[in-house]
Parts: C-alpha cells; structure tokens; sequence
C-alpha cells in the first residue's frame, strides 16, 4: 500500500471511531452496531469490516478512542501543575470538570461502561477492569509522589486516599447524571478538598487554592 | 372475583416479579422481555399481560419489588439500632453487606440501572431518580437526627456527610463489581467510620464500635 492510501485508510477509522464514541456515548458499548455506524459515518457495513473484523474489536477500539483523548484533553494538561499535592489537586478538579462538562457527552464515559459491561465476561470487561485499576493505581502514584515531595504526611495509606477521591468525584457524576445541577460537582469538589487538607503537611505550600474557601470555576 | 381467585392472582404476580427481578440483576431493567420471562415462571405471554399492560409497566413493578425488598431486608433492621449516630452507622454497615453479599445478585441492584436508565428519559428514568433522591434525603434526615440527639456537631451539613457516605459507600460497589475482592468494602468502612468519628460530639456514645479500630465483620 502507498503511504497516500495508509493515510486515508488511518483518517476513516479515527472518523468511524469518532462516530463510534459519539454513539456509545448514548447507547453504550454494546449498542454499537455496524449497521447504525456505517449510515452516520456514510460507509458500506462491509467498509467497516475493513477496519474491524468484529463488534468486540470495534467496542476495544472505541475504548482505546475514549482513552486516549481522556488522556490527551483531561490528564496532560494537569502535566503543567507543579509535581505532588498541586499536581493532584489539579487533577481533581480536572476529573470534575470533564464529568460535569460531558467531553465525550452523558458525564463520564468510562463509569457507564463499567456498569455496562461488570457482569459480561470477556475482553471488553476485561479491558475496563484493567482500566479502572489503572485508573486507581495512578492517583494512588499521585498521593505517593505528594508524599515523597514532602506535601503529604508520610504515615498516610496513599492507597486510601486515592479510594476516597475516586469515590467523591464517581459519586458526583452518578448524582449528576441523575438528578443534574451543581450541587454534587460543589459537594465533592468540598470534601476532597477538605481531606487533602487532613492529609497536607503544615507548612507545605498551598498551591491552587486548596486552602481557599473558594471554588475556583471549573475550566 | 372471589377472595381465592384474588389471592392466587397476588401470588402469581409475586412469581412474576421475583423472576423479573433476578433476569433485572443479570440483564437490567431494559433486558427484561415478556417472552423470557413467559418462559420463566411457565407461564404464556397473554398471561403475563393480564398483570403488566406494558414492557414499561413490568419494569416500574420490577423497580418497586426491589426497593420493598430493600426496605425490608436491609434497611428495617437497622431500626433496631438506638437513634441517632449508632442507626446512622447500622444503616451503613448494612448497605456494605447488602452490596457486598449482592441480595439481588451483582452488588448494588439501584446503582446498576440508576446507570442503564440516566439518559433514556421517561416514566422509568424518573422513578430512578426520585429513589436516589429520596435515598439521599433519608441519609441527610439520619445525619439531622444524630445531631439533634447531640451525637454529631451541630455545625456540620447534614447534607454534606450524607453526599460523602453515599459516595463512598456506592464506590465500593462499583470497585467490587469490576475487581473484586474484600479491600473496597473495607476501605469503604474505613473512611466513613473516620469520616462520622471526625463528625462525632466528643463524649457522645461509642456504640456498634464505631471508635474501634477493627472492622466488625458484616452481618
């Protein structure tokens, strides 16, 4: 094949992928289907089966989408925050922003496809699974790092931390999703806020307003 | 009717709901069909509609069996408990057991199809959403209680402790749904137990071990 014709071949699958997520966005991972997806990306369903052999390969691929732009939109910009308890905090609010402003539409994308998909074994559960725990593991990384830079008491379950926080922000956009407005974004916003104060060294610096009574605006 | 046909056609719906219940737990609400569950209670399709006129009319009955049975089973005894902080912390230990032994089979039934029904608008969708609310208000109205029996400061909101509790407690659930094991269910306990002991009026009551530092086993 030409370089020309890896091109094209590499723009149609981002543009059936981009078409995928907007879809299971809506219908979730397994109200993908060929045939709704050719017609809203304008392609024969054998088109697709050029790109994805099967529904299971189409829904790791939407997946993989949808990660790879949480982390290219949401996570790298938190890069900028300086290293430890910013950086953490940071990222927090960026969590809370991406559910609340729906970057993929319907709040977060990954939670709906974990309950999806927790009681049908296979690869795409076993791909979310692995997800989450990476998910866990890095803000656990997250405390740790806040802890060797001194921003964090050093005695602290770095692995409890991170459970809480997963647990505030999640619990915000489920009630979100249910009941809408501010409010639950306001309220986990406040209580991880107040448990990295509990966890913060005195002295270290209070960077991005964690010691504000303010919440600053969501990006 | 005569009282015999009318108590026979009660428990033929309680057949219904019980297995509409258990296909719900495996399938959701919206994987329910008339002709599964025709098949399940050995009953014909025509049959099943003299008791549910619609798929939407079932799953409304379906939602509301499975909050009876909640009631019932899960929260009733936890009555049982002196008012106040110690009920508080019953009502919790029993939502961990409850989500952690899957009463109605795959963990927290109500958080599963709070997420299937959260964009898909309708009658359903809205007996979800005011369960949650309500769920959220009888939390908030158990923190109020405690703090009128002087057991949790009165400064604190109410409404806060119970958004922070439900936050943790249905993070557990999704943790364990998608990894496993005992440890969210464990750190679930361990942070709300901090969390009301940080709430706590110093001198009130230390009932159900609420200041011990070992988990009690869940009932």
């Amino acid at each position: 094949m030409t370089q020309a014709t890896l091109r094209k071949g590499a723009r149609t699958r981002e543009a059936i992928l981009d078409a995928a997520l907007t879809e299971a966005a809506s219908s979730g991972l397994s109200g993908l289907t060929f045939g709704r997806l050719a017609q809203a990306v304008g392609m024969s369903k054998s088109g697709l089966f050029a790109h994805f052999k099967s529904k299971e390969d189409l829904q790791l691929a939407t997946l993989e989408e949808a990660r790879q732009r949480y982390v290219d939109s949401v996570q790298r910009p938190t890069l900028s925050a300086p290293p430890g308890l910013p950086r953490l905090w940071a990222r927090c609010q960026a969590w809370l922003s991406y559910a609340q402003n729906g970057v993929f539409g319907n709040g977060c994308f990954f939670s709906a496809v974990a309950v999806e998909f927790d009681n049908r074994p296979g690869a795409v559960r076993d791909t979310i699974a692995g997800l989450f725990a990476t998910w866990i593991d890095e803000l656990t990384q997250a405390v740790e790092q806040a802890q060797e830079l001194g921003h964090v008491q050093p005695e602290v379950d770095a692995r409890q931390v991170a459970f809480e926080i997963n647990a505030l922000m999640t619990a915000a956009n489920a009630y979100h999703q249910l009941l809408g407005g501010h409010e639950p974004f306001a309220r986990s916003w406040r209580a991880i806020r107040r448990r990295l104060q509990a966890v913060r060294v005195v002295g270290s610096p209070d960077l991005h307003g964690l010691c504000s009574d303010e919440q600053p605006a969501l990006v």
